[in-house]
């Protein structure tokens, strides 16, 4: 039998997109299930994968430095992923579990026992969450706990304070000002078109919003936050960010979570900040981080995983997923993606039509 | 009798120094030394004031917001000072005492119960540090209570690490130098001529040093920590601050003290900086503060008494003071410390020769 797989067939060029078809490419690879897993590991079926950003940086030689291992040439492309387990040699994984973890995108995988001791057993079938098993790669995923842990650890949200979130209908942005919302702050969004910014005014119902390919942020921010910022959560950078530092008020908070205006640029073609001034004068804290430093997503997963799951169920926290159905499509949804076209957290539903 | 006093005259342009004999004047103001104190208050003979560069932003229209209040117009200029009590109605008070506070910059002052309640005394003259009572002044006022604060809260030094810090000559820097020194730190720092050089390389054993008229930051910076850098304490701001962002380590830190060569800037004209996305590349952590906030200054202040009194008596830290000497030249002294004419921490000797 054969194993439809999403391979990185080639590098983009530095900074600019894949194409699918030339850079990114599915095979049919082949596969045999009957064949037994690896010691202590397991074959699993793939049913959802999670298109996030920080995927484009794998696509590299590896002779460049980052946080993250590049992807292999003609090795398939992988990311955080949901799947069941067909067969298992583990003792601590059955048949039929849901099994989460960095797994390629493809209909078949085989894990490695260091793999799945990774991966995270999804607890039961009455544990799959409000929005279905994709919700597991969003709010109660990388992305989420990426919102809680920089909210938490950095942002120090109290209630009646003011925060503000830049691209606030993404997989990020949109925990971030809800879980803001429910701890009591007023919460101001921007987003990069209408129907986004109804989304977080009239479903996310956050207190005000704005779209920034219509108003500039130096020019809302005024006033949609008249009494000032006390948290910033950025995931945008550049013009956002001097918009923000001009509206901060005494020490206010930025969580430097994402520069999305700013990855793409050559380094002097970047956003030259211009309120630095005020981190001093109004005594601000800034601090970049990335879910996977100790003191953020390690040190807040239980925390984030328990209660996050209970606020989807009392419906507090709402998911919104952008889905790309079929992993013959995948190529196309991870460019969408890198692109900004999506709508919510991007994943991948590997089988049309769902698991 | 008279009392020489340093009198507020005349608020000078924004931006713009202030002018002696314009701006600021000594005048001959009335005094009756035997007069008894107010109840629970003193009377005092003024022995040493503090120069500091927030002292202009006291010199502005009372509409203007500040952290500190503004200078009444034809009153005295206040500064924290040492002083000798010469009378006292209050009972933990005694002639001879010394006293830190904010006071007025003239012979005598009459000292209310308020502000003596907020002044340290002295601890004995056993206790007068080496270098004499201006360092109250500087290691041990205000200026280093700024550096061991910001130095601990933000700057988290450990042993090993590379610590840069601007203006490393002046008040706040040549104590954050060496605080970091002591606790092993490889410390290069920045100043603005040769003789300052020669004094942070020569007599404060910096393992670095550069001066920022001869060389720019960006260049000198890469040459004196190739190994990049770990804690930023940043005095300058500006172009200081940039070409540190780019020489930062992971998880590196900046304590942003100050930003002289901002300060006298309208906003348009202040310096755009271009390395902000590798705070969040490199997981940065920069913060503002000043040192009257709870969780600084005050939050430190037995610590550094203490700790920064015995390192002064062993020798491990030294105070480099420049004293202007006599009330009569108060004017100019000040204004030399505004045009960053001095050469470590700016004090005022009201009695030309010392107490």
């Amino acid at each position: 039998m054969t194993n439809k797989t999403l391979i990185f067939k080639k590098i983009p060029p530095p900074l600019l997109l894949p194409i699918a078809g030339e850079h990114l490419v599915i095979e049919d690879r082949p596969f045999d299930l009957s064949n037994p897993p690896p010691p202590g590991g397991a074959t699993v079926q793939v049913l959802y994968g999670s298109y996030d950003p920080y995927l484009r940086s794998k696509m590299r030689t590896p002779d460049v430095a980052s946080f993250t291992p590049p992807f292999a040439l003609d090795g398939p492309v992988t990311a955080d992923a949901v799947a069941r387990i067909l067969q298992s040699a583990s003792p601590a994984h059955r048949p039929g579990d849901l099994l989460l973890a960095h797994l390629p995108l493809a209909e078949y995988a085989v894990v490695s026992s260091e793999t799945l001791a990774t991966g995270t057993i999804v607890p039961g079938p009455r544990r799959v969450p409000p929005g279905g098993l994709g919700v597991f790669l969003g709010p109660l995923g990388m992305p989420g706990l990426t919102a809680w842990a920089g909210l938490y650890a950095i942002g120090k949200p109290k209630a009646g304070k003011v925060m503000f979130v830049s691209s606030a209908a993404g997989a990020v942005g949109q925990v971030a000002g809800q879980i803001a919302k429910r701890e009591g702050l007023r919460v101001i969004g921007s987003v990069g078109n209408g129907e986004k910014l109804a989304f977080i005014l009239d479903e996310l119902k956050f207190d005000g919003g704005f779209n920034y390919n219509k108003e500039r942020p130096g020019e809302a921010l005024p006033r949609l936050a008249p009494e000032g910022i006390d948290i910033y959560f950025d995931n945008v950078g550049g013009e956002h960010l001097d918009a923000a530092l001009e509206n901060m008020n005494l020490h206010g908070r930025i969580v430097s979570c994402g520069m999305v205006s700013q990855y793409k640029l050559e380094q002097e073609e970047r956003y030259a900040v211009k309120n630095m001034f005020l981190l001093l004068q109004n005594r601000l804290t800034m601090r970049g981080f990335l879910v996977y430093d100790e003191e953020f997503g390690p040190a807040h997963t239980d925390e984030h995983q328990e209660k996050l799951y209970d606020w989807l169920v009392d419906g507090s926290i709402l998911a919104k997923l952008d889905i790309t159905e079929g992993i013959e499509n995948a190529a196309e949804g991870l460019i969408n993606l890198l692109k900004g076209k999506n709508f919510g957290k991007a994943v991948l539903e590997i089988k049309r039509g769902g698991s």
